[in-house]
C-alpha cells in the first residue's frame, strides 16, 4: 500500500501567454503546465486545485495549489525538479506538506491582489507586460477616497459579471489602497475571497474616478446599489497580479 | 533652402530581442528601428547617434540619441508619431531641440547604469527578462565594501576587454553602490563615461565577492593592477539597464 500525502505549492507565473489558471480544452493554461510537470516528476496523472483562479493574462507571485501524491520525494527536491520541467514563465517558489483534509481554497484566510497602472504620457516597453498604461494624469487623492468605501463587509455585486453573482456576493475587504510609486499607480486589495473580475472592475471604475469622470460619492453609490453592470469598464488583465494567499497559521508552521 | 535642426530623443527599450544599440548588417538593432521610424515620419534616411552604446540584450530607460532633420514638426508630435511607428519594445519618452553643434556623447556629463541581481533560491518568471538570477546567498555588506574602491578617478583597464583598452582607460566614477530591495540586489554606477563591458565585468567580479570567493581587498587589487583579464566573469546582459544620461544644463532647460 502506498501512502498518499497532500502537497501545497507556492507558484509564480507570467500569465502573458496563458489562457488563465484553469484547464480549458485546447488552450494553454497554468494548470496544464503544472500537471504536465508533476507527471514528468512522479509519473502520476492528477489534478491540481488552485486557491484563487486567475483569468487569461493575469500574473501571480504567490498562487497556491494543492495535489495528492504517492511520491515521497522531499519538498526541496519537488521544488527543484518541477522548476526543471516547468517552462520559464512558471516557477514553484516553495512546497509544503499539509494534512490530507486541508482545503487550499476553504482554508485560505485571505487573498491579496495588486493592480499596476503606468500613469505617464508615453507607453513603457519595460513595464508593458505587467502594467496598464493610462496616459491622462490620474487624481490619486480622489481614487484613495473612493477606495475607502470598499473596506469591511459589503455586497460587491456591482463589481462582478452577471455570471459572477450566482453564489453570493458579500465579501469582507481587509485592504483597498491606492499609492503612487514614481510613474506607477499601485492598487492593493486584500479580501477573504474575490468575485470573478472583481479587481479589474474595481480598478476600471477607480480609473474613471481618477480621470474626474466619476466622483468618490458616485463610486460609493455604485457599490451600495449592488448590481452587476454599474461598474467598469474592466481594466485589462495584464496589470493584475495575485500577490499572496494567506493561511492561519501561515504555511510552513 | 530647408533649415536643418538637431533633435535629441530620450529612448526606453527592452533589449531582449535586439543585438544591441548599434547598426550591424543583418541583425536587428535599436538603431535600425529608430531610423526606420524616423524615415516613416519625415521621409529622411539618416543616422542617429547614441550617447552610450548598449550591448546585445541590454535595456535602457533613458538612452539619448541625436539626429539632424529638415522636419519642422513640433517635438510632441515627433514623440507621438515615432511611438506609433516604433515596435512595442521601443518608445520615445521625450524630444528636445538643441543647437546644431551639440554632441550627444561629448556633451554628456555622466551616464548612469543599473544592474539587477535576483538573489533567491528559485528563479523568477516575472523578473527573468530584467535580472540575473544568483541562487546562492550574497554577502551584500562585502560587496558594498568592495564597491567603495571604485569611487573617483581610476584606470579601469581590469574592467574591460582587451579590445576596450585602445582609447584610454581612466574614468571618473561618481557612484558605485549596492543595495538590497527584497529579493533584488541592485548595483548602481554613475561615471563620466564607461568602457566596453565595464558594468558587466564589475558586477561579475562583485558577485564573486558576494559569494566569498574574493575578498574586498582582492577586488581592490584587481582594480589597482589595471589589466584586462583579471576581472570577471562578465555578468549576463539582461540584468543591465542604461538608466539615464546627464547633461549640464539638464535637457529641456
Amino acid at each position: 500500500m502506498t501512502t498518499e500525502r497532500k502537497l501545497l505549492l507556492v507558484v509564480e507565473y507570467d500569465g502573458t501567454g496563458y489562457c488563465g489558471f484553469q484547464y480549458q480544452a485546447g488552450d494553454p493554461t497554468i494548470q496544464d503546465e503544472l500537471e504536465a510537470a508533476i507527471k514528468k516528476l512522479t509519473g502520476e496523472r492528477l489534478r491540481v486545485v488552485a486557491a484563487s483562479r486567475t483569468d487569461a493574462g493575469v500574473h501571480a507571485e504567490g498562487q497556491v495549489v494543492s495535489f495528492r501524491t504517492s511520491s515521497s520525494l522531499p519538498q526541496h527536491t519537488v521544488v527543484r525538479a518541477l522548476n526543471y520541467y516547468l517552462p520559464e514563465a512558471i516557477a514553484v517558489r516553495a512546497a509544503y506538506e499539509v494534512d490530507p483534509g486541508f482545503h487550499v481554497q476553504r482554508r485560505a484566510r485571505s487573498r491579496e491582489y495588486r493592480y499596476r497602472i503606468l500613469n505617464r504620457d508615453v507607453r513603457s516597453p519595460l513595464e508593458m507586460r505587467t502594467s496598464y498604461w493610462v496616459p491622462q494624469r490620474l487624481d490619486i487623492e480622489a481614487m484613495s477616497r473612493a477606495c475607502g468605501a470598499l473596506l469591511g463587509n459589503h455586497d460587491l455585486a456591482s463589481f462582478t459579471s452577471r455570471e459572477g453573482v450566482a453564489r453570493g456576493t458579500v465579501r469582507r475587504v481587509y485592504r483597498a489602497e491606492v499609492c503612487q510609486e514614481g510613474d506607477l499607480v499601485v492598487f492593493d486589495m486584500e479580501a477573504g475571497s474575490f468575485l470573478q473580475h472583481q479587481v479589474r472592475l474595481t480598478v476600471g471604475t477607480l480609473v474613471r474616478v481618477g480621470l474626474g469622470k466619476l466622483s468618490p460619492a458616485e463610486f460609493e453609490s455604485i457599490l451600495e446599489r449592488a448590481q452587476p453592470g454599474l461598474a467598469g469598464p474592466s481594466a485589462p488583465a495584464h496589470g493584475l497580479c495575485l500577490k499572496r494567499v494567506n493561511y492561519d497559521p501561515p504555511l510552513g508552521f
